[in-house]
């Protein structure tokens, strides 16, 4: 799974502004972004009478539409999915994931202050804050970066979580929900999992494996 | 994986209008429904100005927006992504796939035929085509309903494919690509997994695994 940084402030102090210019900053050094967006009070996708649109309507739980460069994907779900579910099966393809929102899940932020609109920092006192972006100066524990100076901000990115040796990692789903995994149970399954594919075409040396198995509902049986 | 129906025909032969009456027929009889549509020309989703825009505008490669009753994920490709790796990424959580278009790369497909739009099948020798849905009569080999008799197509799906005890089924991807896998390499996924699986918490008797690996991206180190 990629690195998740998180992007939090209060209200109106520059998060998305500040995340358009690191994404182009991050992309523009060679890596591949992603961004997950929490939106609280639910959102509009997707436009009035498109063939989507009227499948989604009609009742269909999930959707998707698929083009030669695009893919979009609409979900219902039956409460909020958890930042690490949406980060392991979405991310695939991507070098790091920024995040607005998800202050609480977030394990690093990176805070965003304007003086204009706040006093006050969110997260005065907050052991995962990895930089502070500010047009004020605070005399604070984490580095501290002028607002606009994406430049720096990814170079501490870069160093921090790019230019690494990624560890190998796990994530595992049941029943559609993350099943926390200890390293040892982490070994194992890299481990045996790698072992199988090798023998398969292409699976010598597969940087990303994904599975998925179905196994028999035998409800299915009881529905009439 | 879930089955996967295609509904075809010519260009406004009512493919969108049949599909909408079909999906709230099965939804109606107790199963989630999923779909996928083909988009040749590219499409346009998401608003103009939102912050998940903004985050595509500004060079994310994937974004998602998650809330409490909806989530959204829009990706850039490369290429039209297969039926196949759409259909087993995405719906680990419905019963029955329906799509519009793929016809090519469909397995099992119901045309629909109007007359005042068409003078002939699409599909006339097609032996994946397991309904004919028409407001003519034809003397064809599958199955052929009014076109507006969606209940009787859906008879039909339940029959064949909703109310089966399901076979176990494996999806296999690697670096992105889908990599298909004989039946005696499945059972040996499926024995393998199930098992390793069984001693987690939460895991004995799943019913969907999945189960995501990323490995060292030795080159990451080489980007400087």
């Amino acid at each position: 799974m990629p690195p998740i940084i998180s992007i939090v402030g209060k209200s109106d102090s520059g998060k998305t502004t500040l995340l358009e210019k690191l994404i182009a900053e991050v992309k523009q050094r060679g890596y591949r972004v992603g961004t997950i967006k929490h939106d609280t009070h639910g959102f509009d996708i997707d436009h009035e009478g498109k063939d989507s649109w009227r499948h989604k309507k009609a009742g269909a739980a999930t959707v998707v539409i698929s083009s030669p460069t695009k893919a979009a994907i609409i979900k219902n779900t039956d409460r909020d999915t958890p930042l690490a579910h949406l980060a392991a099966t979405n991310f695939d393809d991507v070098d790091i994931i920024f995040t607005e929102g998800f202050k609480r899940e977030a394990k690093l932020k990176v805070e965003v202050f304007r003086k204009e609109a706040h006093h006050d920092l969110l997260c005065e006192d907050d052991d995962d804050l990895i930089a502070l972006m500010t047009n004020q100066p605070f005399d604070f524990k984490a580095p501290t970066f002028d607002i606009n100076d994406v430049n720096s901000l990814a170079d501490l990115l870069e160093k921090r979580f790019l230019k690494v040796d990624q560890t190998p990692s796990v994530s595992l789903i049941l029943n559609g929900t993350h099943a926390p995994l200890k390293p040892f149970i982490q070994e194992m399954f890299i481990n045996s999992i790698t072992g199988m594919v090798a023998a398969l075409k292409g699976g010598k040396g597969a940087q990303s494996i994904q599975l998925s198995l179905d196994l028999p509902k035998k409800h299915k049986d009881e529905i009439s």
